[in-house]
């Protein structure tokens, strides 16, 4: 059977702030039916993950595409698909290890269909069991965004109970998860955010210590010297530029700042202002980037322990829902503009 | 006995770059007799340190002035004397521990005679053994630039074998022992300085694999390329500012940065420009600051270790000695210029 597949494709690279004009619809047929003695599936997307990193693959040049760092580092050409994180269904199976029917989770694509190489090899594709929790989890809380703020927090912070934890761009898909951690594990969370409407989610529904509107804060050092008066011992850092200034500001004595996201220098490089490495030194601080590539051998136990507190409502997944492929690129863009609250997914067909 | 102790003051907090008429040369009368019953002791300096750290104790405000964070990073004042790390004589004695004509090492000042107090509690002051080194071997490379660079080359960077170290400030104080530290140890080794002579005295006196001058390199980013084609694992960092950008751009995965020194920061904060965040993000790599304080506990084996090499020729002790106090703002000044190759010290009294 031949099926029309529409997928999302740039137009060109894009350098700056992406625009929805930058994109484009398109469309391929595709036969759904596997070629003899291949591992091959396809699966029908179901939904898709809409992440800021992506801008890092569309620029025409950028470390991410010219070293191979993790699958989602490559780059992306334009007018061909572009590979995401999403659930789907599998239509079609040349691997037994997969149902026609089975729901599965990994790195499908921003497109109706996707042909998934190989099968079960690495993460590319999982199955995933969706009896107790929407399956929209699987895309963000209990997807690579979960585990991104697990690995983090848990490896890269090293947190200590009782600690003082700051986390940028809080109610985004990985910092919401952070903060949620955080507090379950007995630290003071405070965490930053664009709107009143976020700051009153962090307060009111996901249980953080306190938050606030960073946008009406005209001096960030003093915004976190009010929320942490005796300092901050881990920043997770989603956003770098000044805010990553200010917090180092407010280290204390061998903080810890997990850079995991740096949205600030994603769409202008050139204007980059640094932290004060002084007190980098003084204060013996270690800054550390991380992926979540590194903790794939984790996934399972983490998706075991956030599957848990879901059940048991003591996390709460944030989740922003788009419809239609043709909404991908608006959902994309407004991930510049802060649009989204928790994490953003098109769902491009039903169940 | 009463004496005439001169000693080096700043006249007003200084926030810029240091003059030498910032400094004056001030004197007091000293009763050369210990209080009864007290354990100080009076030290007559011999050689003392000249560090351009000493340059952020001398600001209005600095962080290392609001937070005390070791005996090195207190705030001096204007009119008042200037501990510093040196070694000296005894000729006066409450202390069991020290007696007459002891030659010693630690936290003297820049001036003629020091009042230790409580005598050596802690790392203030320790007989030193100098039948087979030099004394001003005490003050550099069995100092705390050597206990700097060996923390910061093993604890912080965290070598193996075959991997790639570089360095800047390379002839500096710290600089040079790192090079050479990481030479015995197996790395590959490239150190930057700002003159020819100091990049001959690398490659040719030290044993660094490559050496160049950074003065003479527009583009500091494609230099590091064309000496480290496979990349740098290790960077230790002792200027901050672009060089830290340049070196962020040729990290290797998982590389690490130690950063010991920001002298680009120390005269002018407001310039300061970021490294890619980015690459420290898809790199994973890892920036840390640190003091030498943290190595206290292995200053005697540092010592140990670094006196052998010294006595077997396996390291090179680079010092730059000027002499009389009245030198010491010209000597200090100086470094900001790079006039220094090596260990920085002002001899002040004979043996």
């Amino acid at each position: 059977m031949e099926v029309t597949n529409r997928y999302v494709a740039i137009k060109h690279h894009i350098n700056g702030s992406p625009k929805e004009s930058d994109f484009e619809l398109k469309s391929v047929s595709l036969s759904l039916s596997i070629e003899a003695g291949s591992n091959d599936v396809i699966v029908k997307n179901i939904y898709v993950s809409i992440d800021p990193y992506q801008i890092n693959r569309m620029k025409d040049h950028s470390p991410s595409q010219t070293e191979k760092v993790a699958v989602s580092a490559l780059g992306i050409l334009p007018g061909k698909a572009i590979d995401a994180y999403g659930v789907g269904r599998i239509v079609e199976s040349g691997n037994p290890e997969f149902e026609k029917g089975d729901l599965v989770v990994g790195f499908i694509g921003w497109e109706e269909y996707s042909l998934v190489r190989g099968g079960a090899t690495d993460c590319a594709l999982r199955k995933i069991d969706t009896s107790e929790l929407p399956l929209s989890n699987h895309v963000g809380i209990l997807g690579l965004g979960g585990l991104t703020a697990y690995g983090g927090f848990f490896d890269v912070c090293k947190p200590k109970k009782g600690e003082t934890l700051f986390v940028s761009a809080a109610s985004g898909s990985v910092g919401s998860i952070v903060g949620q951690l955080a507090k379950l594990f007995g630290c003071y969370v405070v965490g930053c955010a664009g709107t009143k409407e976020k700051v009153d989610v962090l307060k009111d529904k996901l249980g953080f210590d306190a938050a606030f509107n960073y946008k009406e804060e005209p001096d960030l050092k003093s915004a976190l010297k009010r929320y942490f008066p005796d300092g901050i011992d881990m920043y997770f850092d989603n956003v770098g530029g000044e805010m990553l200034a200010a917090a180092v500001d407010n280290m204390n004595f061998f903080g810890r700042i997990a850079v995991c996201g740096v949205i600030s220098e994603y769409t202008d490089a050139e204007k980059r202002r640094g932290p004060s490495m002084i007190n980098v030194v003084y204060k013996r601080l270690t800054i550390q980037g991380f992926l979540s590539v590194e903790y794939m051998h984790q996934f399972a136990d983490y998706i075991s322990i956030a599957s848990d507190y879901l059940r048991n409502g003591k996390i709460h997944a944030l989740e922003d829902i788009s419809h239609g492929i043709e909404s991908i690129p608006s959902a994309f863009v407004g991930l510049f503009n802060g649009d989204n609250i928790g994490k953003k997914m098109v769902q491009i067909a039903d169940m």
